[in-house]
């Protein structure tokens, strides 16, 4: 193996390969990134439990004097790379022992792994890909991905559930103790229905920052895989094995009780008293944050408080718009409203309740695709 | 106690005072700030094992209705008076128990201590400052207190020493394997050697930065403590008791290899090469890292090098001049050199060594008042 190569690009593709490192495992060999030279191309692949990542490098700037393949240790050779300041870096095998770097006036070795105590990575047949927009799906990974679960009592809500039906994707992500669902009109495709683990969407996100939002990405489904081809680049996950809760009967359709607030100053308060709120509560095994009170009198006064053994707080909320048909006094995380109001991107929210027993929404005024839903505690008086 | 003020000016002044909590006390009242209204004035107080400060609160905002005394627990009313977004805020004690923060349609309450269980602080009798501007001080501070101790072997050396004699102030900070050493001129004062503790020297660099640099500061030296004061600040910290070693002799007078190198680069190759050396390393308790070897041979060629067992590196570094009666190979932590360049500021750094063994400096070029000192590892071949 010999080759040289700009060092920007290299960079640049090394970057997308380091999200499919492991940061622990077991297997030596998996802490290495694949470094395969054909006649006139060069493959990077990484691999770990959830996900494996595989990227073409085609540049004006290469030249191949020599193929070959070796497993290069992978943080250190990222650092080493990311540190030459060089324009262009020559890279080749000595004894298939070691990995020289070389530019300017610099040498660096690094020993590197046999390559076939590498695994064989399975990527997915690519045939009749489901297409959708670089910026819709990171849009969509955001909006949902921070309501999964962390705690693996039912492994399932680890991740995002996506469900291709009626020229519909419709995105949910639970704890069983809030919600975040996302509707968006697709093109017509076979009805489908995967589970993506939240991890490895967080580590798409990333790899996906480098590129355009304009771009268009194929996503290959299989029955407990996921491949996303974009550019040079496939990257594959495994999916979670079972069968997602059924949430359609979840998100309210009647609310006698709704409320929009401007969203900033509604976020500002619900930061403001979670101050001074009791702080971690744990339910079952999933932990829920900071309990807050909000009260609707007969006036449609609203008021927003909290309570802790350092203090009290209080704070009295105007609303944009209010229809109330009865008074309501709910308690809820604080840490899960923050979080729902941070996706929402208008200028006007609006919270829908039943009863202060029950779930309640909160949706931007503007975009009724994207719902957000908490479930009360039960206040203690 | 009953007042009103700008909430912009209570959060900068609370922010001073926060420098001085304790990060973690068994005496619960230290938590607390201090907030003493007189007729005419508001004074904040905060005190932890090193550091007591207090801050004159004036301002054409202040409205004084009643004085008094109390002691709010720090963390949460500086989070609180950060979170409101008002204008002004009005606070109040309600029956001694709890301190009302009250603006526009928030009310909040927060529970508060005994003052009489607070300790009474003893600032040092204002007489003869020593005065230094502000800028002066914050870079003596920033260029030697990170080659301090952070090992409790040798007590006296978690301090930065200050000297003053013969219109000079010499500040010396080492952990007995490197050293840091910059030399001021001052005006006219008595003969004085303190050494203060590096913890505080950092707090006050913090306080500092909401200052003009061109600010006096006015410095009261005590056998036990030092006050700082500036605006409506005092500053006091604990300093270290016992003698400080005598490094007059330390630092080399005369060196037969004298190297001057581009700054940038030799940072970069030093921190290129350190990602391929050994890493830490123990000596007696101070730990010092990522030892890497330069050498200087007949030639003049130089090359900086670096071993562990995941490769190894090589560069070669060109000088901007070299004074070479001798060659040298020279091993030493390059973390200490990193440190050391990052506090130079010139375009062009001499580092000068006697031999292998000894230690060597490292200087800006234009400016022989600052030092930094490095004592070599002996290399194993």
């Amino acid at each position: 193996m010999n080759f040289t190569i700009d060092r920007n690009v290299l960079l640049e593709k090394l970057n997308i390969v380091n999200h499919g490192l492991p940061s622990k495992t077991p297997m030596k060999v998996l802490e290495g990134i694949k470094i395969e030279v054909t006649d006139t191309d060069v493959f990077l692949t990484t691999t770990n439990s959830d996900i494996s990542i595989e990227v073409l490098v085609k540049d004006p700037s290469l030249t191949i004097q020599e193929g070959g393949k070796t497993i290069v240790p992978g943080k250190v050779f990222i650092d080493l790379i990311k540190a030459f300041d060089s324009n262009k870096v020559t890279l080749f095998l000595i004894e298939d022992r070691s990995l020289m770097i070389k530019a300017d006036r610099k040498e660096y070795l690094i020993n590197v792994m046999d390559p076939n105590d590498y695994p064989t990575i399975d990527f997915v047949t690519l045939e009749n890909p489901f297409t959708l927009n670089c910026k819709v799906l990171k849009d969509t990974i955001l909006e949902t991905v921070f309501a999964c679960s962390n705690v693996t009592k039912n492994p399932m809500l680890l991740g995002v559930n996506l469900k291709l039906t009626n020229n519909k994707l419709i995105a949910t992500a639970t704890n069983s103790y809030r919600l975040s669902q996302k509707i968006i009109d697709v093109a017509e495709y076979p009805d489908y229905e995967i589970t993506v683990p939240a991890k490895s969407l967080d580590e798409l996100l990333k790899a996906l920052e480098a590129y355009d939002e304009s771009l268009d990405l194929n996503m290959y489904l299989a029955k407990n895989k996921l491949l996303v081809k974009f550019n040079d680049v496939l990257f594959q996950t495994r999916l979670l094995d079972g069968n997602y809760p059924d949430c359609s009967n979840i998100i309210p359709k009647q609310t006698p009780i709704v409320v929009r607030f401007n969203k900033d100053e509604l976020l500002t308060a619900v930061n403001r008293v979670s101050l001074l709120s009791p702080g971690e509560r744990e339910r079952d095994k999933e932990i829920t944050f900071n309990a807050v009170a909000l009260k609707i009198d007969q006036t449609h006064e609203i008021e927003l408080s909290s309570a802790n053994n350092q203090g009290a707080g209080k704070e009295i909320l105007i609303p944009t718009d209010i229809v109330v048909t009865e008074p309501l006094v709910i308690g809820f995380s604080s840490k899960y409203l923050i979080e729902a109001l941070r996706v929402l991107r208008s200028n006007e929210v609006e919270l829908s309740f039943i009863n202060s027993l029950r779930q309640f929404t909160i949706r931007s005024v503007d975009n009724p695709n994207l719902t957000e839903l908490i479930l009360p505690f039960r206040l203690e008086n």
